[in-house]
């Protein structure tokens, strides 16, 4: 296959990059955000909305997609793209990560992992090899090794076995890819241990992927060690090849981790908080359900170019979320995807122009993240909510 | 204003007429079928949507849209047109009927009723001047009398005195009703009596309004009983003014009913039904859940023109309903609006060919409506799940 990619313009300040990824589904400027579409569909949200807001590449998933509705059937039915009719780039996660957040529902060895199945309780073992033979017959352009992901806090022992049965896997990933037209990337793990970093960088990219994510991050670790540890992980990591950071996608680590020179984001945060009425303006997260949206004629951000914000008033969406409306969760998600696809566009230009780390200063300035104990509590809700019952998106 | 109706063309062999409803927001051409949205959104869609199915007219709630946001609320947004984003024509129900199915949560005099709130508990109380008052500040281009609408079932005394109280407030609507550029249709009531039904007829009729409706109909009673009330009925209401059956809307109760002279009709039933995963196709409707489109490359019905039957096979809309994802609730309601759209629009023009008699022939010999089991069954879990819950629809 052609060049996967190339490297435009690098931030004269920051480690910033822009670039170009080529797929055999086209093109897609770097650094990009992808929405989640776990199971075959970003919630909500049709193609023609995807491709509206402005979405390059999306992301999928091996796990819930293996397990319902089965890549048997996604295969007779011509592959991911053709099921879900995006002809657009797809990267799909191997499910590693979706195995790991079932908790006691799994058992892993160097083998692989058994899990019961969240929809059934059927006994499932997902090996590196299954992995990505499931991630073959999915067809994505982009597909990722199978790892282990530890949660944030384990101790060190722990973190670093974890780590080398990534490296077994990854290597076992690479050995039994075989599809053309499809990159495999490799996993970077290591937790927030900057000497396991280093390690972690240093075998994966010996095994030569042609592109490399960093994982085991935003797991609830302090947002400043997250950017310490991306910054130190993505600066050995070799120029030529893409980036991707999994699993972040809050506007203020977007910009954070562009700076220490990431390509590729993925996360269902923009989309989750949508659903929850929590939407991006250029200031800050705002609650649309907050009663002072109640009689405001205006869209949810002024400053937004989205079709929620051309066409409806702030006060129509509190409605549609007070009723629990279907059409209030579409038009949020179009919001606070447009917003994060808008920011990375902006991003992507002041790169080009050199005046990335202007543009970074002024929009964190302006921007104030949602306040960290409010944002814990919202995830470790939403950690308890699903413990046991569902794997994390 | 203008003329509200014109009767174009009548068929020589039915009762069917072909004609156009001018309203100050856009024509109509009838007979029609308006998309109900109740709380100020037609289910998952947005006014694009429904521009596409082909929606000229929608139905809104006046008894919602007072509880919740309020019509103050909508009156400082602009209006409903404004508030919802619709510039087509709108109809408000007077809320008559969702106060009645609250069941003992009301109580009824000839003041008006008092029920209690099923948001917040809290006691109201609507009589046929607030009825108005409401519907005038929500703005609509046409608005309906308040009116009592027992069940079906109930005996003649209890069907008559409710008809008598319907009359003293279909005049007290009357009388109130003052805002200009706005149509008051008057209700004719008398249940499944024929009887009742001509004193009904005569009686509103006389108050001259611009347009009637037929109201409480399609409350359980059989399909042959509905069907001769209603050709009754609509022969002896004004040639010249539009007719409305209130609450109709499976396909072949449309094509029936338009051969009894009806012009317009409403019903949540293609959005509720589409919501369940119930889609409806040339032949009858399919239960999209069923395992045997688990891979069915092709779409749910070949012969329809809608973006969901253009865009995904019935296998991926089977996935999204067994996943519970927000898509399918969107896709599937698009489709069976766009068939109900369709449908009307070929009734329409076999109309104007002088063809209908046909037309409806073919249709019901090989439309094969739901069993009246299952629908009865199905109506009844419905009812006894919004049981002093939630108002219908």
């Amino acid at each position: 296959m052609s060049q996967l990619f190339s490297l435009g313009r690098t931030c004269s300040r920051t480690g910033a990059r822009a670039g170009t990824l080529t797929t055999p589904h086209g093109s897609v400027a770097t650094p990009a955000f992808m929405p989640v579409g776990s199971q075959g569909t970003v919630k909500a949200l049709t193609p023609d909305d995807l491709r509206t807001v402005g979405a390059g590449m999306i992301l999928a998933n091996a796990y819930h997609l293996h397990l319902r509705p089965g890549v048997e059937v996604i295969g007779r039915l011509g592959g991911l793209h053709n099921f879900m009719s995006w002809d657009g780039p797809i990267l799909t996660d191997s499910g590693g990560f979706q195995v790991f957040s079932l908790g006691h529902l799994r058992r892993v060895s160097d083998k692989g992992a058994v899990f019961r199945s969240h929809i059934d309780g059927s006994e499932q073992f997902l090996t590196p090899e299954l992995a990505i033979e499931i991630q073959e017959k999915l067809g994505a352009d982009i597909i990722m090794a199978f790892d282990e992901c530890p949660p944030y806090g384990d101790d060190l022992r722990i973190i670093r076995e974890s780590m080398d049965r990534s490296h077994l896997w990854a290597r076992r990933c690479r050995s039994s890819h075989s599809r053309d037209g499809q990159a495999l990337f490799g996993i970077i793990h290591g937790g927030t241990s900057v000497e396991l970093r280093r390690q972690s960088t240093a075998f994966v990219t010996e095994l030569d992927f042609p592109g490399y994510a960093i994982g085991g991050l935003s797991l609830g670790e302090p947002k400043e060690l997250m950017y310490s540890i991306v910054e130190e992980t993505a600066s050995l990591m070799p120029e030529e090849k893409p980036r991707y950071l999994m699993g972040v996608g809050s506007p203020e680590d977007l910009v954070e981790c562009v700076a220490c020179g990431v390509d590729l984001f993925d996360s269902a945060l923009p989309t989750r908080l949508a659903r929850n009425g929590a939407v991006f303006s250029r200031d800050r997260r705002l609650n649309i359900r907050n009663a002072r949206f109640a009689v405001e004629e205006g869209p949810i951000d002024p400053d937004c170019d989205c079709s929620t914000c051309r066409d409806f008033s702030a006060a129509y969406l509190h409605h549609l979320f007070r009723c629990e409306e279907l059409l209030a969760y579409r038009l949020a998600t179009i919001h606070n995807l447009r917003f994060v696809m808008r920011l990375m566009e902006q991003v992507r230009q002041s790169i080009l122009d050199d005046s990335f780390a202007r543009f970074k200063d002024a929009f964190l300035k302006r921007y104030q993240p949602t306040d960290a104990d409010v944002r814990a509590e919202q995830k470790q809700k939403w950690l308890e909510a699903r413990r046991d019952r569902q794997p994390l998106d």
